[in-house]
């Protein structure tokens, strides 16, 4: 989550998706009730916050004697899939793209991809559920399947021309995974999503020595 | 950036991974020198917090008539890269971990995968510079290239007992790319990186309608 983020409510909204996480992770392990402090110890946020979040959001849950875990998972797949499942395409179909297309935690999140895209004519012959079109069709497919939100998983030098056509096209949603961060009018919703920074953060952490780390 | 985030500078971290990817795009654009208030807008982030982010990690750059821009990104390339190339490794073979072993930006960020390991023998046949190994070598291997810092990118049932493989192997530092909150202790760095929630998030905030948005 870096720049350009114009949605004030995404910070809460993915404590309200780390939230659903862990609910469905306690769900499946058969647990009916929890209270705010179970599921801030479950997702290192406090029970405070969690209260607070429940509020901002009207999620209610039932909540003597513990909320319900079912009834809270349903609210927020309320929440959520109040538009019924989200037609997205991905632009650039390398490995990031591919990946992406053919991961299937994003059937049950109601994430539909319905096309890939990209420059190179060698790509269509992919085999998979997902096709892969020519850029000179974009428009036609964002138009017929109504979609608003794309993502991009170009090189980084082509990003920014992508994210300009898409944004033409009238995508107002994109979650670019390109390393590079790219320039979006105000009222454009953009993720970046930078693989490596997320991994050198994790491997600078890990070289510090006690002494460095402040607690 | 989620739970389990020990390392306290994280939160900086990120911003000065943000800055050095923003002053790679301005050092290929031909710029010389910049203000912290442009690398404030060029990151949306405040002049100010800008310049305690880099006296909290001595970045100087010579500031008269602005920081030179080979300078600032030479002295976070000393912070990042004062040990020298990391190694890592991937532990599961699919869609996520096959694009994530083929990704070119992690080479020049001195990201050096050395090796990927999947429970499927069938995967040890693919064609990569980076070898695919069973499951049981794995400790060999964290020992021969003292590997400290692992990717988890196996089906989320798996992905717990794989983490507590990996730690007591030795390893404490995990990006965690199965969608589900893995429990680790305090001392070892955690990033999950859940890829649905980073979709559904900017998928929600398209939804809104401007009245459901607060400014």
């Amino acid at each position: 989550m870096k720049k350009n983020t114009k949605c004030p409510l995404r910070k809460s909204l993915r404590r309200i998706l780390l939230y659903r996480g862990s609910l469905l992770q306690l769900q499946a392990l058969g647990v009916k009730r929890v209270y705010s402090y179970t599921l801030g110890k479950e997702t290192g946020i406090s029970a405070e916050q969690v209260r607070k979040d429940f509020s901002e959001y009207q999620i209610k849950g039932n909540q003597r004697g513990g909320y319900h875990v079912d009834k809270l998972i349903h609210e927020m797949e309320n929440i959520f899939y109040r538009n019924g499942s989200q037609n997205i395409i991905i632009v650039g179909r390398g490995n990031i793209g591919s990946s992406l297309a053919n991961y299937d935690n994003f059937i049950q999140r109601q994430i539909n991809i319905v096309a890939t895209f990209d420059i190179d004519p060698s790509k269509q012959r992919i085999r998979s559920e997902i096709p892969v079109y020519q850029m000179d069709r974009m428009k036609e497919i964002i138009d017929r399947f109504s979609v608003k939100t794309a993502i991009i998983a170009v090189p980084y030098l082509a990003a920014q021309k992508v994210c300009d056509i898409l944004i033409d096209y009238g995508i107002n949603g994109i979650i670019n995974f390109a390393p590079v961060i790219l320039k979006v009018p105000d009222e454009v919703i953009m993720n970046n999503v930078n693989l490596s920074d997320e991994i050198e953060s994790v491997i600078y952490c890990v070289s510090l020595t006690k002494e460095e780390c402040p607690e």
